[in-house]
């Protein structure tokens, strides 16, 4: 793990020599084969910066994408801008998440938008259709279209919106790198992973913002400082733990029906407080262990960061029985085809070592 | 390569060691770093099978998917079946689909089951929305749904049923692996690649048909057949060149709008005869060069499959500047979110050797 720099008197464990190739974690069986194989990187980290539990390249840059929106809702919360504008849990939860863009969700995002005084032409996220098939179906049979309001994106623009306005800025161009929102939210994101990102990596994100490039193990880093925030500035503390608590008792607006971070979110009633992001991205925050976690999944798979994270949560004794049975598919995925015939499993690689 | 042992007298070439990792073909960017990575094997065998051109485990089981599409429509051509019930080249073409579930596409198919005498419901691919974005907002706004019509296999799936009124046997059941279709096909997929697979791994596809797990060399090697079937029986020589026909005069019912293997068909004017497969399968016929390939991307990304395909047929000079031109956007692909802004590129991988 690269070594905290900037912001952390504490030093980073010794790590081993950065290995060439990330082990095969995820195997894809159909009959009696396996036929896709997903390598990865996982991190697991204490506030200390200690590695708990690694594999692979956990030094390598990686992009996180929508897995730290927890992190950037500090900005919102810690700024004093939810209070502000009188933000309750769902909207916490909202400016968490990658939602599926269900009629309950948009609507949340509008009705927040109105009270701040913007409406969603101000949002800059790009217009998406429902990423929930009914939601999708039923969306389009009424004569809808893809819209702002429906972005995955659109709960953590609003709130970005929320901090402009607090801040007393043009909200006009708040996804840019120089915007004065996006700066709050690189001081933040430099103090969570103890790193000068400023000459870091960029790109941008589907959604317009800067995405940044950070070594796995100081994405976990952050993750664990959100987890046990004892050493950050008392209104971090406070925001840490009001994010938590939003996302908990909000599992639904954080991502929706049938996704993972709702169903882990409610099965473990915030002892992991877990985030998705594109690409292959999982993150957590483990309060009770004080520790967090990052992985990135080479190619970008979806499927085996979900599994990835089921196994670490379990792994990491995260997941008490009633949990487990809740996260049955997600602990042991079964794959069906579109007749509903069990055709493969999603199981550990060959390297699998924890 | 797995030496033909069944039908072939041919031995194949001598190769390597089988390589423990294959090698990292295909790099996604964003911004100014790589922020996926997919790695794959690669093979072009000739007639003989020796191997003209390869990357990773060429011997390796993988499942070819919907990519051996043009070789599963030889039943239906080599038997008579097309010819007695008066199959034309847009019919052909659907037996070798993937298609997007248009509507052309689905009239198509609705057309040739009533013609030979069956219904929507004799179709056992189960039902599908079309993944043909406008075709799916078109079809829901009319107050449609999934149907097995749409369902991207519905060509292949009615060739089979033609190809079982062809032979006389009931129609039920016709994607077991038991049923006389199924059997058929086994035995030309048997004598193209040039194995006994009667015990080779099975598994079972999207749409209820058996999968087999075949070695990626055999697979190259009965693409290499299909290009260059002099060596094959009469009436396959015959059947070969029919599907060929039928794959370039109707790139469109192959895949469809805004599909790569119709772009390649169309752009190539049968040069390349392109088939893609779910999970990272790609298969071409040369019949210029004589060759076959097949690929398959370790993690079944399509991304990866699609980006090699156009390298590789590039590599082996199957693009005209024409050609090439109108492929511009599968050569180099630039890649852009949802608020139209460039963020990346589709490139070669750090192990490319080609």
């Amino acid at each position: 793990m690269t070594e905290p720099t900037q912001t952390s008197h504490k030093h980073a464990q010794t790590t081993p020599p950065r290995p060439a190739v990330n082990p095969l974690l995820v195997e894809v069986t159909r009959g009696s084969m396996v036929e896709n194989r997903h390598r990865a990187a996982v991190a697991v980290v204490d506030v200390e910066g200690r590695v708990v539990l690694s594999a692979g390249d956990v030094e390598a840059l990686v992009y996180p994408r929508s897995a730290i929106k927890p992190l950037q809702a500090l900005g919102l919360v810690e700024s004093g801008a939810a209070e502000a504008f009188g933000c309750d849990d769902k909207e916490i939860a909202l400016a968490c998440a990658s939602h599926n863009g269900e009629a309950a969700q948009a609507e949340a995002v509008a009705a927040w938008l109105e009270r701040i005084g913007c409406t969603e032409g101000d949002l800059e996220c790009g217009p998406q259709l429902p990423t929930h098939q009914a939601s999708l179906e039923e969306l389009l049979r009424a004569g809808g279209g893809a819209s702002a309001l429906r972005n995955n994106c659109s709960g953590k623009h609003v709130g970005f919106l929320t901090l402009a306005k607090h801040l007393k800025v043009p909200t006009k161009g708040y996804i840019l790198w120089e915007h004065p929102v996006q700066q709050t939210l690189l001081g933040i994101l430099e103090m969570m992973c103890g790193l000068d990102l400023r000459a870091a990596p960029r790109g941008i994100d589907g959604c317009g913002i800067p995405q940044i490039g950070i070594p796995l193990g100081n994405l976990a880093l952050a993750m664990a400082r959100f987890a046990d925030p004892a050493d950050q500035p008392e209104r971090r503390q406070v925001a840490c733990a009001r994010i938590a608590k939003a996302m908990t008792a909000e599992p639904y607006m954080v991502a929706g029906t049938g996704r993972m971070c709702t169903r882990v979110l409610a099965a473990t009633g915030g002892r992991a407080l877990v985030k998705t992001g594109a690409e292959g991205v999982y993150c957590a925050a483990l309060p009770e262990l004080g520790l967090g976690l990052a992985l990135k999944v080479d190619d970008g798979a979806t499927r085996a960061s979900e599994f990835l994270l089921a196994q670490l949560l379990q792994r990491l004794d995260q997941l008490d029985s009633a949990a487990a049975a809740e996260l049955k598919q997600d602990i042991a995925p079964v794959l069906h085809n579109r007749v509903g015939l069990e055709v493969g499993q999603i199981q550990r690689g060959a390297d699998w070592s924890f």
